[in-house]
């Protein structure tokens, strides 16, 4: 590959560790055409191991033209054969890299909406299979949204990603099986004083299967159990749009106030769309202390070290979360200074470390 | 869309020309990533008419690497589950639009004809559906290997696209007609003498539905017929690689003996692929007057105006063709100067022109 030598170990994480891809098996990758190089690399990687692999071409200019001119009635469904295309699949990997992150910036919150309505069933036919990996491929778009030089993003994203996996993966055991054995959490903060019940809900490692990179434990929240105020302070996209500032507050898992600083309308419209949305679909603590700022990108900001991070929206079935809705908004939020983080009344994190350490 | 404004234009006529995409549809596309300027238009045209559409990115660097890496057994098979997706689909576009016509040059013949036996199973699925389409977006490649500035042409492509359809299609219905009506053909020409039965068979007028531009009338010869010799001198690519001055001599249907003055050995592993790939699957007679000059590019190429074409290997069913092969190589041969073509025995075309003009 005339590239750099980073993308083909990325390939081979991709297809041997996190999605163990094996022979006979078939792939489906979603990408846009930037990503070629990472493409080209695990298509090499899945041949070599014996499966076969197609790839769905996502990019964020076909997806606009979409919602430009479909009616309401055809934004809303999503094409079955592609649906049975996924659920066919051993193993499935979409791959972020976009060229312009502010593609959908002139598409109406609206309509963005509806067309998340549309794809909720494949999203949750994909979330439902065993093995399926996002990650992500560096583009000048990605640095830029970061603020940093295209060189210096490229080196934060593959020390994050190709690295050992299972130190880190010894230290989120810890914290898991804290999680597995306690039924309440209470968390505060800048602005924060908020707990909920995780009693029958299972926390997850993320091992970098999943997400790649990985280095959170989540679980999903008794739904109905949450009460108090949550403030996110590390700014984040969604669909295009930054918002920054989100603060929320819950009443028996019910969000009954709301408001961001910057993007109020587009939160406002996506707490709206449907009635899981206004509710709790995951707790998760990131411990990846490799990532130290934020790059307004979930997959990274959400597994950065001294942080927690809640999603509004759909919830984890595997992990015994019962909320249904299109959306799943992950909010990041730092703990480091003045933060803690309480299991069953005992602290498990405060003054800026775990207990443990 | 920023983009050429007749992108816009050919988008319109694939879509709702060539394929006749109607509400409830389902649009399967396959395109390369630098033909997102035409695929996001066609996505527009797709949902203003309420339809459906999903993309395959196709890209000679995804084929390659997998043909580097899989071993044969992997490389002649083909995922059950794509083909599906195509058997759902109501319109197939391909388009065509790399970014290096070479990019599978280093790849051996043996290779890339256990590659061509994978897909055959898929592109047989496509070729019998009723309405698909293949056709081409300009990329500085395609410029390159026309020998021609990418202005100039994109300027040759759209006036061989966006075009008076209705007019063409009367012309080449009288030709037709008489190929309806006709049992024997002979042609003569530079280097050539060979005739071959088309009794039985249905002649079919390329209207710029299947191909875009369309622009020719062909058949499937009677398989054990054709007897005699033809020389094509108009190269051509063939996997990236150039094939020119092909001569093949045919006896009762069978290639008896071939030459290529470039791309013999490929050429030979071609027509060794499998018993149809000996045998002819296509007689085209090029009537597109617009396209006057070779580009290498075959979808071009034998829409030619004074050109015939052969295609050794798969025939049409549709046309009561019975030949099968995993190949179907298209070989343009020019006939204005001196060349002829007979139709139980009376002249259709001679001395550069056809016998009405």
């Amino acid at each position: 590959l005339v590239t750099d030598p980073r993308v083909a170990e990325h390939a081979k994480i991709v297809v041997n560790y996190s999605c163990k891809v094996k022979r006979g098996e078939f792939v489906v990758v979603l990408a846009p055409g930037i990503a070629i190089p990472l493409v080209a690399a695990i298509a090499g990687e899945v041949a070599r191991v014996g499966a076969h692999m197609t790839v769905l071409l996502r990019d964020d200019r076909i997806g606009r033209a979409i919602m430009l001119n479909a009616d309401d009635e055809t934004l809303s469904t999503f094409p079955a054969p592609v649906i049975d295309l996924f659920k066919s699949a051993d193993a499935i990997v979409a791959i972020i890299a976009p060229e312009n992150t502010k593609e959908l910036s002139d598409i109406s919150p609206e309509k963005l909406g509806m067309n998340m309505k549309g794809m909720a069933p494949a999203n949750s036919v994909i979330m439902k299979k065993e093995r399926w990996c996002i990650t992500l491929h560096p583009t000048q778009s990605l640095a830029q949204e970061a603020g940093r030089s295209f060189e210096d993003y490229s080196d934060f994203v593959y020390a994050a990603t190709i690295r050992d996996w299972p130190k880190l993966v010894e230290q989120m055991r810890v914290l898991a099986e804290r999680m597995r054995s306690a039924k309440q959490v209470h968390i505060v903060g800048k602005k924060t004083d908020i707990s909920f019940s995780i009693e029958g809900r299972r926390p997850l490692i993320d091992e970098g299967f999943k997400n790649l990179p990985g280095g959170e434990v989540f679980t999903s929240p008794v739904e109905g159990s949450v009460n108090g105020k949550v403030y996110f302070d590390v700014p984040f996209l969604f669909l295009s749009k930054s918002i920054r500032g989100v603060s929320l507050t819950f009443v028996d898992g019910e969000i009954v106030e709301h408001d961001a600083e910057v993007g109020n309308d587009l939160l406002t419209e996506m707490l709206g769309l449907d009635e899981g949305a206004k509710r709790l679909g995951e707790l998760g603590i990131g411990m990846n202390r490799g990532i130290t700022q934020g790059t307004m990108n979930t997959l990274f900001d959400e597994k950065m070290g001294d942080t927690i991070h809640m999603a509004v929206g759909h919830a984890f079935e595997e992990l015994g979360g019962k909320n249904v809705s299109a959306i799943h908004i992950d909010m990041v939020k730092r703990i480091k200074d003045g933060g803690a983080i309480y299991l069953d009344g005992v602290p498990v994190y405060e003054n800026g470390k775990f207990v443990w350490e």
